[in-house]
C-alpha cells in the first residue's frame, strides 16, 4: 500500500548487524516487477536437512503462493529447500494465471538450486489482482543462484519492502549447553496490517536443530502473542506469511530447550514492533495493555477494539488524553466488561477508575504522556485475571496520503 | 466528536418542510451546557395516549440516559410523555452522578409538563466522561414547558447538533382508508457512527395510533436495514437512540398496516442516509451491495468489513477504483467467501469476475465513476442468494483534521 514516503519517525537507528546463520545463503536481484530502479526479488537457499516451519493468513482470499506454500510446509526435510520473495506484486486475486506463475517460478527455482520443487516456498507482496509477470522473475533464477552469499541478509531484508520506509531485521544469539546458537529474522510490512494467524511477510532463521513439529508449534505460538498482537490499520492482507527455517548447521538439537523458544519469541516480537512502528503514517508507538478480562480471549478483543479505533488513533495523533473514545471502543468491542469496574491510565496517569474519572486525574499529566513517541493505554476490567496486550500505531494525515492517491 | 466545520458537500439543499404531527409540540433553548452561542437543549411534550418504542446502542458502556429510557420504554401510555435531550455532553462514564442527572432532569420535566416521570425520556450527547452540569438543563425546564410549539421540530433538529454540519429531518405523508398519517423524524449524528442495534440520536413522530407492541417491533425491524446498515468509522457510540413516538391523535389506527410500515421504514432510511452524508470529512457518500451470499448475516459481514476497511475508504476518497482493497476487505471479514466465485463493480462497470479481472474491465469507465459523489460498490459472492446493502463514507483528510484536534 501507499508510496513510498520519507523514513518513519519511529524508525529504528540503524539496521542490525545480523549474524551470518550457517546453513542459509540470501541472493537479491532487479527482476523488474514494478520498475526497475531497486532490488525486487530475494533467494534464499537453505542447506539439506533443514525444518521449515510457516504459519500464514486466515484471508479467505488468500493469495496463490500463501496457498502453495500452506500445501508444502511439512514436508521431508532431507532435501534442501529455498524461499523466494517478490515486491511489487502480490500475485493475489489472479485466478489459474496465479497459480501457473507460482508453478512457473518454483520450477525455476528447483531446477536452478537442484532442490525438489515441493520444498520451494514462494511470495509475493504488492499490488492486488494484476497478473504476476512471472517470466521476468525466472529469468532472473539463474543469475540469483549464482550469487549466494552467506552474509546477505541485509540485502534480502531490502528486496522484500513494499511501502516500508527502512529494512526490518532482528536477531538473537543464545548459548544453549555450551553451543552458540543464532537465530535471525527479517520483515517487510506497513499498511494493511491486522494479521490473523499469521502476518505481513518474516523469515526467520537459525542454525539450531529443530524437528519440524516442534519448529512448527514454537512458530504459531510465538505468532500469537507477537505478529497476531499488531495491527495498524485493522485490514488483514491477502498474503501475511511468516516462514522459519532451522538449518541445523550448528549441530545443536534445541528441540523444547526454553532458552531457544524465548529467544525465538523475542525476534518475533522485535520484528512485530518494527512493522508498527512503520506503519503508514505513524507518529506514536502505541502499547495497549488489558488487565482482569474474564477471559484470555476477551482481553484480545478489547484490546483490539482500542488499537483499531479510528477515534482513539486520532486523538493519539492528536496527542489529546481523551479517554472518553477508549471507555467508547471498550463499549463496543462486544466483550464482557462491567463499565463501573473499568479503570483506565495513560502511561502512569490513572485517568479513570471504577466506571468514573479518576479523584487523582490530572489533565496536564496525561497530556504530557500523550506528548511521547511511545503512549501506553492500560484498560482493567476488574473482572478476572486475564491480560492481552496489542500493539498499534497513531492515524495521522499521512495514512490518508499515502493510501488515498495510490495504485499499482 | 469533532469541531464545527464547513457543511458537508453531501448534505442536502434544504432542510425539508416538516408537517406538522398533531399531539406533539416542541421547545428549545440555550442551557450553556458546553457554551451560550447556541440551543442545545430540546423538549418535545406528547399527548396523552402517545405509544413510544425505543431501540437501543448495545454498548457496555452507554450512557445512564440510555439504561434510563431502557428501562422506561414499553410502559403505559393513557399518560403523556416527553422527551428531553442535550448536546455538548453525554453524561456517559459519569457513575452515579450520571444517575443522579437522569433524576434530576426527568423529575424537573415531569413536574413541569404534569406528566409521569416514568414517561420522560432523555437522551444526552457531546463528550464522554465528563459531568453533566444537569443544574443547567433544569433551571431551563420551566421556561422550555412555557413555550411549547407545534412547528418546533426544525428547531429541535437544530438544537440536538453536536458536531453534525447539517440539521437532519425527514417525514412522509401518506393516505390510509382516506386518512392522512403524517411521519416526521430528526435525526443527529456525524462521528462515532456504527449503530449497533440503534444509532446516534433520533426522533420520529407520526400522528398514528399504533399500540406499544406493534410500534416497537416496527422500529426495530425499521432500524435493522436502515440505522443498523450505516457505518462513518466502525465506531459505535455510547448513547445511540431511536425513540419512536406515536401520538395517535390522527384517530386512525395503523397498526399492522404494510403503507404506514414502509413509509415510517422511508423516513428512517432517509435520516440514516443524511447521517452518512454527515459523516466527519466526507466527500463521497457510498452504497455498498453484496449479494449471493450463503445468507444474510454474511452478506453483512461482508458489507461492513468493505464499509468500515481504512484502505477501501481511503481508496474512495482518492477517486482510485482499487478492488484489491475490496478483494482484502471480503478476504479478512471471517464470513464465508470464494475467491474463485467472486465478482465486484463500480457502479455499472465490472472489474472482477469469478476471482479474475474481468475480461471487460475498463480503467476509464471504473476511474469516471469513482469521481462521482455516489459510489456504488456491488460484490457478487456466487454462494447464495442472500443479499445486504450498507452505507458509508469515506475517509478523508477532514476526518483526520476534526478529530486528531478536539476534546470538551
Amino acid at each position: 500500500m501507499g508510496k513510498m514516503t520519507q523514513v518513519s519517525p519511529l524508525a529504528p537507528a540503524v539496521f542490525p548487524e545480523l549474524p551470518v546463520i550457517d546453513g542459509v545463503r540470501f541472493a537479491t536481484a532487479k527482476a523488474g516487477i514494478k520498475n526497475n530502479d531497486r532490488t525486487d526479488v530475494m533467494l534464499a537457499l537453505l542447506a539439506p536437512g533443514t525444518t521449515v516451519a510457516g504459519v500464514f493468513t486466515r484471508s479467505k482470499t488468500r493469495a496463490a503462493p500463501v496457498l502453495d506454500c500452506q500445501a508444502k510446509i511439512g514436508g521431508a526435510s532431507e532435501a534442501g529447500a529455498a524461499i523466494l520473495v517478490n515486491a511489487g506484486n502480490a500475485n493475489a486475486f489472479t485466478g489459474k494465471n496465479g497459480v501457473a506463475s507460482v508453478d512457473a517460478i518454483t520450477s525455476a527455482v528447483a531446477a536452478a538450486c537442484d532442490v525438489p520443487q515441493n520444498r520451494v516456498f514462494t511470495s509475493s507482496t504488492g499490488v492486488i489482482g494484476e497478473p504476476l509477470p512471472h517470466e521476468r522473475i525466472t529469468a532472473a533464477v539463474s543469475g540469483l543462484a549464482g550469487n549466494l552469499r552467506a552474509d546477505g541478509i541485509a540485502d534480502a531484508a531490502k528486496a522484500i519492502m513494499t511501502t516500508d520506509t527502512f529494512a526490518k531485521g532482528a536477531f538473537a544469539q543464545i548459548d544453549i549447553d555450551g553451543q552458540a546458537i543464532s537465530i535471525a529474522g527479517i520483515a517487510k510490512g506497513s499498511g494493511m496490517i491486522a494479521p490473523d494467524m499469521a502476518t505481513m511477510l518474516v523469515y526467520l532463521f537459525t542454525d539450531a536443530q529443530v524437528d519440524q513439529d516442534t519448529l512448527q508449534e514454537l512458530l504459531s505460538t510465538s505468532a500469537d502473542t507477537t505478529f497476531n498482537c499488531i495491527t495498524v490499520d485493522s485490514d488483514t492482507s491477502t498474503s501475511d506469511s511468516v516462514i522459519m527455517a532451522a538449518t541445523g548447521a550448528s549441530g545443536k538439537n534445541v528441540t523444547g530447550h526454553p532458552d531457544f523458544a524465548k529467544a525465538t519469541h523475542g525476534v518475533m516480537l522485535d520484528l512485530a514492533h518494527q512493522v508498527v512502528r512503520d506503519g503508514e503514517g505513524a507518529t506514536k508507538f502505541v502499547e495497549v495493555v488489558v488487565t482482569g478480562a474474564a477471559s484470555h480471549a476477551d482481553a484480545k478483543t478489547h484490546a483490539m477494539a482500542i488499537a483499531n479505533s479510528p477515534l482513539v488513533k486520532t486523538a493519539i495523533a492528536g496527542e489529546d488524553p481523551n479517554w472518553g473514545r477508549v471507555v467508547m471502543a471498550v463499549g463496543k468491542s462486544g466483550a464482557e466488561a462491567d463499565r463501573d469496574r473499568l479503570s483506565i491510565r495513560f502511561g502512569d496517569v490513572a485517568v479513570a477508575k471504577d466506571g468514573y474519572r479518576s479523584p487523582e486525574y490530572s489533565e496536564s499529566a496525561a497530556a504530557a504522556h500523550m506528548k511521547g513517541e511511545n503512549i501506553v493505554i492500560g484498560v482493567d476490567l476488574g473482572l478476572g485475571d486475564n491480560t492481552a496486550t496489542v500493539w498499534t500505531c497513531d492515524l495521522t494525515h499521512g495514512y490518508i496520503s499515502i493510501n488515498a492517491d495510490y495504485r499499482s
